[in-house]
């Protein structure tokens, strides 16, 4: 049995979508059940009867808004149903914790309740990028706007890690993200950390990639700051849907009009897998426990695929092998 | 008559690439006119007897490599083909200087040969993205891998005063690319030029934008940091690349092989289109003079694209309203 905390408060939209789609994977697999924490006013009347015995309801009246700082969701918010589903995993009530809400916040909490794993100072977000073939593990997307050198190469040491235990590659390769190839190329932070992972011999270090190299496959994990790494990853987003844009408008004529609604659904579909955070939920690295992040603005698709990747964390007990491999890596 | 300075030498190819794209651009406009710096041994036999009097060979031996570091450029090679260009322009021969070398020397030869806009600290990469309507001009895009707030201040009145310049907008919305719209998010140094920016009357500032917001043409300059710019616009440019494989891969079965065949223009286009570097060549801006930088790996059609560039931004005089505008902004 997998028990998954779910923060229903969290999100642009809140309980409307988060139950709704947290009810949807309960239909899709046996062996889950939900601790839904939130209001229960907003909460009960959204279960059906059929599925109230998979489901247990935490009421709190407290959550974070999407623009409270960290600092006020941590401490003057003691009973936000955020923190309260962080505390499930702590204590065991549940595997992991899925939550659409403020990532500052949900960062700030999940550190503060689960703790960082030996070595960690900071956790990251990690996301699994689409390219040619296999996957590419990308961190930090966000939870770290300002990093030193240090925390770069704990972001390298836990992408091999989870690289590693996901079992796709023996020895990932490793990159970092830079504005060049070349040794000279970037800031102080980004040279510094690649000597730092070059000298670690548990990492595959195959020195820079470009921006251009993201979504190639040329490596398993790349590694860069939240900043960099956000801002690349929704600049995809924002670049996916200019395409669908204008490869529509090229389609408008009225004699390639039906070739518009042949293609539509597959560049939809296209854009969607090529937006991780939409599409899966991104994975907060480095805690004692799972913690997915669902994205803001998901819908009950999204909220529900990102529960059923925590589901799949948790099956696949990659936190377990990951803990594992960080063990032998020495910091 | 407009008179452009070529670094014949600059770019993954060098002549073959750089002076075949140069002189198609003399079939394009009539009164253009060349100085093409380099080794003549190499140039003067790709030049056809028709256009020699349209061009001015001059002779050096000396280039910067494209992994040199913009110091030796600077100081090592004081008659590289680079810098003998920029002399041209500094000493009124040409009216512009284009070239595809290496991004680091060509600012550091361009800011020592042309010096900066008063006010200016250090110039800047800019380049017009394709938008829905309009266009966006982001900035920097490579050239200053770490800024300070006043930097990102610099920029957005750079940004400004060019898209004033062009004519397309009178007050241009300037926003400054962050992880998030609140004001508590992004880093110290975006957070400072915030304020810094949202104090000058002469600048229309709207706040944040994320980078999901890079393509949809909210903002008429958006301003970032070289690293972040540099990444950003390489990652849509890999995700683009990927989408183009992901649809014919899609339509690769037989019944839809005529599709993939009709689409393979459509979308090939797209991508070029949708890679600003490539397509025109990104400009240095805060400079006495116009650079143009064309992508390292252009081909002919790339190369001779931002030369075009640097011949519209002479005859439209952008450079001349630009530095009207940039009087008129108190620093």
């Amino acid at each position: 049995m997998i028990t998954i905390a779910v923060d229903a408060m969290g999100g642009d939209y809140g309980p409307q979508i988060t139950i709704s789609g947290a009810l949807k994977c309960l239909e899709m697999v046996p062996d889950l059940r939900l601790i839904l924490v939130g209001d229960q006013e907003q909460i009960l009347p959204l279960i059906p009867h059929n599925l109230s015995s998979f489901v247990e309801v935490v009421h709190t009246d407290q959550w974070v808004a999407m623009d409270d700082k960290p600092s006020k969701a941590l401490r003057g918010l003691p009973n936000s149903s955020m923190k309260l589903a962080a505390q499930c995993v702590a204590e065991g009530k549940a595997d992991a914790l899925v939550s659409a809400g403020n990532t500052g916040a949900l960062m700030a909490i999940s550190r503060h309740v689960l703790q960082t794993l030996p070595g960690i100072d900071r956790p990251a977000i990690m996301a699994r990028l689409p390219v040619r073939e296999g996957a590419t593990y990308m961190l930090d997307l966000g939870a770290n706007v300002d990093c030193q050198a240090e925390h770069l190469y704990q972001f390298a040491v836990m992408g091999t890690a989870f690289a590693a235990a996901n079992g796709h590659v023996v020895q990932p390769k490793v990159a970092l993200l830079n504005v060049g190839v070349e040794s000279i190329k970037g800031n102080q932070q980004v040279r510094l950390a690649s000597h730092q992972i070059a000298q670690c011999d548990a990492l595959n270090f195959i020195g820079f990639v470009e921006g251009n190299e993201l979504f190639s496959g040329k490596a398993d994990v790349i590694v860069c700051d939240g900043f960099v790494g956000n801002v690349a990853l929704k600049a995809s987003e924002s670049v996916m849907r200019l395409a669908v844009d204008k490869i529509q408008k090229r389609l408008s004529v009225w004699w390639l009009k039906w070739l518009g609604l042949f293609l539509k659904p597959i560049l939809k579909g296209l854009a969607r897998e090529l937006d991780p955070t939409y599409l899966n939920g991104a994975l907060l690295v480095g805690l004692n426990g799972i913690v997915v992040k669902s994205h803001g603005a998901s819908d009950e698709q999204g909220f529900s695929n990102a529960i059923m990747q925590a589901y799949r964390e948790v099956s696949n007990k990659s936190n377990d092998h990951f803990e594992a491999i960080m063990d032998q890596i020495e910091f």
